[in-house]
């Protein structure tokens, strides 16, 4: 997407080297990083240089391709699929984005599998950019045909912009799709902390796009919500069980709460490759990660004194904090699911499986 | 109560000295300020070196009474009263504290003026304390009466401790008494974006009274609650209307949906002084105070490499933040409200009006 004159994506190809933005340092510092090797990739995913489930899921492939490069062995690839797998426990697009390489490059010879694995990351990219914009224009044309306001109001949680995609985002594109139409909108950006991707990178975004907006603490969205200031509120997810449930980053349960109270539609958008068809649990059994309880006591910040962006301390030194990153929305706060297959109501998501 | 090997108020007089804690430096700095003018009195109270609804209350005061030792008259009365009403909207203790004042200096001779006012302040400041200890005991009782765990986990936001209050606190003041009575608790604590108050003044309080307790970010309350590592969320109150609507601090109305569906009690602590028993909309007439979007945008942060503290930039530069201060939660989600007369159901408060 736009970001000054430049068009930028959050991750691709340049002959063999693969680029990244380094968005633990946005929105005060546009870095791009080159990727050399499994650890630089391992890293860029634990440490969130990368994050959001779909762009993880592709970085994941890059990171097998890159791999391969170096030692295309069998054994070189079951290490590299292993390694990448364990870096973030929650997002469903990496096991399913590393399962599907696996299969794929087993079956290529040793000679040709760096080519292939190259080929498929940006086939898997190119295919990423594809379904979200099918996603934002399902659900946008949604809006335009529920919505009749002349500025739509849209909130927002965490960043599943295009920043946590390939490009062009999950909840975030709906509205691109309905700024590209000229619609008036206005999206309340709900901070989200402890990581603040929504006071970071949505807002950057949106600011990039001139697309209006403001940013709220977290904690007012209930009063946002029940004063009807909202008209829909859009998350992405980084796991859909089959039978509806909504695992997003945390903070996403509150607002599901509120809109339901206040009889707002909450709307989730994501590919079906979100979607974990095997969980028989409705969703109890899935491993919520717990991050660094730093995450909690810390933050990235800006001295606008002289420009120098540094961690500070925001908590009582003797304390402790616990920092689970995702909740669960169970399926009756849910409106519908947008996928790159259509709206979906939550109890019906089975039918977007073979179609 | 306890920091270190000193019991501190929150605010004192010492002859015609009064004195504070400003609350804004904490948990990095405790610094002890002197208020000694009006000004002094008001800006204490819009800057939030001293804030909760019962403090802003006495505060004002002893703002008065300050102020009859520079100028007994009743036009410096007036204007006192005026200015000091002015500070802050939506705590209901401020107009209430500052009505009964003006009200008994009225029928005194100003010659006598400043000693009455001071004798007031002080003798509200010491019935704060005794009421809160009241709210502790009847809470605390609930809490003992109902439950048989071995440890009990009661999640609390903001400050409702001794800070917010002359001493004790309110919604900390079961949790103080718990602990007296050696019963096993666990406190988590929301951070309380935009302010943090409860990672910077609920967590030092508790870490002075060597109380266990976890921070969280306000985000992982939802799954907290929903997973029922909790027993009781306790809060405090900046006015509660006497339908049983209670306004606090932004983000205890997502509590209070939480909990509700978790079935997990959800106490208000607050004196009857907090009781609105005017209002006749449910609360839909009361002001919401909107602070500075710099409260959003901003944070007073440590840096932990040279000890200093400063203000720090949080959000995307070209951005804008709105700041709703409190939120309303509806008496439905309300479980018991508890006051220095005991607890009540939110709907038979009116049943403590004339005790």
């Amino acid at each position: 997407m736009q970001v000054g004159k430049t068009q930028l994506r959050s991750i691709w190809s340049e002959g063999s080297k693969i680029k990244i933005i380094d968005q633990t340092l946005l929105p005060f510092r546009l870095k791009i990083l080159q990727l050399s090797n499994l650890q630089d990739f391992a890293d860029a995913i634990i440490s969130m240089k990368v994050r959001g489930a779909p762009l993880i899921g592709v970085t994941a492939l890059f990171g097998v391709a890159n791999e391969m490069r170096i030692d295309a062995s069998q054994r070189s690839l079951n290490n590299a699929v292993s390694k990448l797998s364990k870096t973030r426990p929650t997002a469903y697009n990496l096991f399913w984005a590393l399962n599907e390489i696996k299969t794929y490059l087993s079956s290529i010879s040793k000679a040709e599998r760096y080519e292939a694995a190259l080929s498929f990351a940006n086939l898997k990219a190119e295919e990423d950019i594809e379904r979200n914009k099918k996603i934002g224009k399902y659900c946008g044309e949604q809006i335009l045909k529920s919505s009749s306001k002349e500025t739509i109001n849209i909130m927002t949680h965490c960043n599943a912009g295009w920043l946590a995609t390939v490009d062009y985002g999950t909840a975030l594109a709906p509205i691109f799709y309905l700024h590209e139409k000229k619609v008036n909108i206005h999206v309340f950006v709900s901070e989200t902390r402890p990581r603040n991707q929504g006071a970071f990178l949505t807002a950057w975004e949106l600011s990039n796009m001139k697309i209006p907006h403001t940013v709220i603490a977290d904690n007012a969205s209930g009063l946002i919500l029940q004063k009807g200031l909202v008209d829909y509120v859009i998350v992405g997810s980084d796991r859909v069980i089959h039978s509806g449930e909504v695992f997003n980053k945390i903070g996403t349960y509150m607002k599901a709460l509120a809109c339901k109270e206040a009889k707002i539609p909450f709307y989730v958008c994501a590919p079906t490759s979100t979607i974990d068809w095997e969980d028989q649990t409705r969703g109890k059994d899935i491993i919520i990660e717990d991050r660094s309880p730093s995450e909690v006591t810390d933050i990235m910040a800006l001295n606008v004194h002289n420009n120098r962006v540094g961690n500070y301390r925001i908590m009582n030194v003797d304390s402790n904090a616990i920092n689970p990153a995702f909740d669960m929305t169970p399926r009756n706060f849910v409106t519908k699911i947008f996928t790159e297959k259509g709206g979906s109501t939550p109890g019906n998501l089975w039918k977007q499986k073979n179609d």
